[in-house]
């Protein structure tokens, strides 16, 4: 599921410039049984099937084991619907962490001790129902990648991201336009053509 | 950056049972110099590139072309961290649609003229920096894919969601446990392994 999504861009780039160290572990390598089960049902009956503690606890003393440089800065986290919701903020936090440990939940659930004694932080996406948190790892792995030093291809970005790692940067506070100048009768203002920049910096501010 | 995840679980499923047809286009197909460029320097200045109305405008308009049946049923969206916020609600209107063309904006922007004149809706999955449309496209898909009628593996979570598509039925309302019952000292919840239904449910009910 991750192939196609971090040989790409800017996880990519990250990589090859070892700023960032990437590893996609299969909890199946932990399982027990010969069908290489990682989920069973619940407790106390209800639908679907729950990843075991078990296993994830296995998976994660393992994949600690083979690290060998500021274990201490580790966080673990388990993506989950219920979760504290995911901001930029939370990505500058994280992206200072020597060590990340993110578990995919999937859809129905994860046994509740890997919530109680397995996770440091339990992280949602967003308020809407995904099959697995395989898709929020990407999200966190793109938003916390942006902000390692060096990973960025435009250093201007970067510049004005870092003095306000807010959201507010991501949205387009003003109304952007590129060429060309009119397309089917719709036109660029013509301020933003005028070449005054005083004007044009005004005329953004005045958009926000 | 599609292969990986759309050729995996329910999205594939989905497709396969002919409930979903997904094609991904990629925009320089519709460049016109020999760069293949879809993207150009902001008129009036400023960090980043965007991308261009005519190129989006040339993609769409001959997408449609491409529609036979039920073309009034279509909403284009454009992905972009200014956008209102993607909830569970709005993937079950989402889902009700014939067409969805999901334009992937990248982090820079796209031309001011895209949100005005192409777009039906402008969406953002949530408050943080991503590199691109991307990963919120993989978000939108999996999360309507979820509500497409027969497209769910399991029946019965089906039929949980289908009473109410809210995300409080993705949220664990209540902590669940599965084998094995002691590990670690960690134990699952007596009341759990009772046996007493009535007993689990109003357990559960009281820890919402």
């Amino acid at each position: 599921m991750f192939e196609g999504i971090f040989d790409y861009s800017i996880v990519k780039r990250a990589q090859d410039q070892d700023d960032l160290r990437l590893k996609i572990y299969d909890l199946r390598d932990w399982a027990t049984n010969k069908y290489k089960s990682v989920d069973d049902k619940p407790y106390g009956g209800g639908p679907g099937m729950l990843m075991r503690i078990d296993i994830i606890d296995r998976a994660i003393t393992n994949i600690k084991s083979q690290m060998t440089n500021q274990i201490q800065k580790l966080k673990v986290i388990l993506l989950d619907a219920g979760g504290e919701k995911f901001t930029q903020k939370k990505a500058v936090e994280l992206s200072k962490e020597e060590h990340l440990i993110i578990i995919c939940g999937h859809y129905e659930g994860v046994d509740h001790r890997v919530h109680e004694h397995l996770a440091d932080e339990i992280i949602s996406v967003g308020d809407y129902v995904l099959s697995g948190g395989e898709i929020p790892a990407m999200i966190l792995v793109d938003s916390i990648t942006r902000l390692l030093p060096g990973s960025l291809g435009n250093p201007d970005s970067l510049s004005e991201e870092s003095f306000n790692p807010s959201i507010s940067n991501a949205k387009s506070e003003y109304a952007q336009y590129t060429r060309p100048e009119t397309y089917k009768n719709w036109k660029v203002p013509e301020i933003l053509l005028s070449g005054d920049h005083a004007k044009i910096k005004k005329w953004r501010s005045l958009a926000q």
